[in-house]
């Protein structure tokens, strides 16, 4: 539930005269979003989200976040389209802060993922994967597999979360990694697809939002990433019909080949040990008070674990 | 920042055919408000808010706000309008809450208050309280007076904020309820006119918000309420510029009687009290990682000493 930074109405007036989208109506935070500070902002002209980026967000990357969501715009994706200030900055400062407005999608995200979800988010996934092509510039996963050592060695009193935590995680954590595909296609993933990112409206997808975790790594890595994040149900059964309409899916709009299907175990234990490790450091350095709760990184266990056990692709209904 | 019960598209569907406000658009969660949860709607038909109320509020309570906000809209005050379903109820059962949809104000609320703000938020208050006049039921001031002394022994731990904090309030509070005015005028006030309730647009207010607080008490407090909430800058100093300029717009609409601008001092002073407590009461019973941040009540400790300093109404310009 994130507004960090608010916004005098001075400074606010200031920003707002940079762009040509009409005169200020109603401005809003939004509760949804974690990383960022997010309003809804209306104009004579009509719907805004104005972002300020938070200091989890490298500054250095804004470009590219925002060129590719130019890109994927522009190549038929229903993405938020950075808006460009008179003088054709899509970034401006406000509040201390580095902010950008972008357009408006209508559409509501699922608060209770259904089977009938899946097979459109897999298709929206795959549609995303082909719309980036084009786009040259690349940026490294900076939570891919060489930065979950790291992160789990700051992760000091894990054992408080579950005894022996830290043992059972370094190991699979070698074992993961050890097994990591090397030569799997790769392009842009979004790498956060989780149903709050995920817009529907009448029963299909109206738009795909929040890239700040997008980058350039392997595609079947964010398959699996949606695999954690869809397919799981509230007792951490693994839902398969779920999975199969969500590769069923991705499969229409973009192949998955043998290798990258032979993949999907160690790379969906990727997935879990990725947010199972984010989630934990949070957990373990966010003070009482803060903003936002953190959440509970054993519900990534839970999934790891499942993972493990998997032994080819037809865990995943394949 | 609230968004305490998550509503299913189910169910949300289910709810909005209770209505004629067209169809499903947009639902995002707003980040303000501490006591309800509140989203903002967005249908073919236009912007709305729904609102789902939460623990504090008592659901008996309900028909009055609403009565009194479309009494308040009818004769002539900016505030949010109840929508009546298709069967002519305003309240009706979602997410296991009860819930209503309201206009959407257009409007921002100022993050810093400014000696502009004042009178028009002055002569906004008048104006309240003259359109309530019509309004015939009654609600008790859930948090006046005869309040504070129980809600003070549930403050268990108060020495912990501040060394002697528990005996200084109780010796203040006999002497300020021994003092409270019993023949002042009374009728509907809103009893939480802080910034974040009240929208501005081109410098003139467009609208007041947020009437779960409302009930039937002294004029003059409400008042007393807003010279807490509008009046003290960041450093605690007390601004009687600003002081002048509330009383003044509100003075040009009703005037403050004798009696009245005497007893200032003293609903200033149970005001802070109020607060004081209801923030020392969230402080020392919030679990951590809550949703909401506990407000420092130590903010209203020092309002109230400069309350208890003040001899007459000429300590607020008068």
């Amino acid at each position: 539930m994130a507004v960090y930074t608010e916004v005098t109405d001075e400074a606010l007036t200031e920003f707002l005269a940079l762009y040509d989208i009409g005169t200020l109506l109603a401005f809003r935070g939004i509760a949804e979003g974690v990383e960022n500070s997010n309003y809804a902002l209306k104009t004579t002209q009509g719907d805004f989200i104005l972002t300020l980026y938070e200091k989890r967000v490298n500054p250095e990357d804004l470009p590219w976040f925002l060129g590719l969501m130019e890109h994927l715009a522009a190549h038929g994706l229903s993405c938020p389209l950075p808006v460009r200030a008179k003088d054709g900055h899509n970034l401006n400062p406000l509040a201390g802060k580095i902010a950008a407005i972008t357009t408006f999608l209508a559409g509501v995200w699922p608060r209770r993922v259904l089977i009938e979800h899946c097979e459109p988010l897999g298709a929206a996934m795959a549609k995303l994967h082909l719309a980036g092509q084009g786009f040259t510039r690349t940026r490294k996963n900076g939570l891919g597999p060489d930065s979950w050592g790291p992160l789990l060695a700051k992760c000091e009193g894990a054992d408080g979360v579950l005894q022996g935590l830290n043992a059972e995680l370094t190991t699979w954590l070698e074992r993961i990694t050890g097994a990591w595909p090397k030569d799997l296609p790769v392009g842009h993933i979004h790498a956060d697809l989780f149903p709050d990112n995920v817009f529907f409206l009448n029963g299909e997808i109206s738009g795909l939002i929040d890239f700040y975790f997008a980058c350039t790594d392997i595609y079947a890595y964010d398959v699996a990433i949606c695999l954690n994040a869809w397919c799981f149900e509230r007792d951490f059964s693994f839902n398969i019909t779920k999975s199969r309409a969500l590769l069923r899916g991705y499969m229409e709009h973009r192949a998955l080949s043998a290798a990258e299907q032979a993949a999907l175990p160690v790379l969906a234990q990727g997935a879990a040990m990725r947010f199972l490790l984010t989630r934990l450091y949070d957990w373990l350095n966010t003070p009482p008070g803060a903003l936002v709760t953190p959440k509970d990184p054993m519900d990534y266990y839970r999934r790891l674990r499942f993972h493990l056990a998997a032994k080819d692709a037809s865990a995943y209904g394949l």
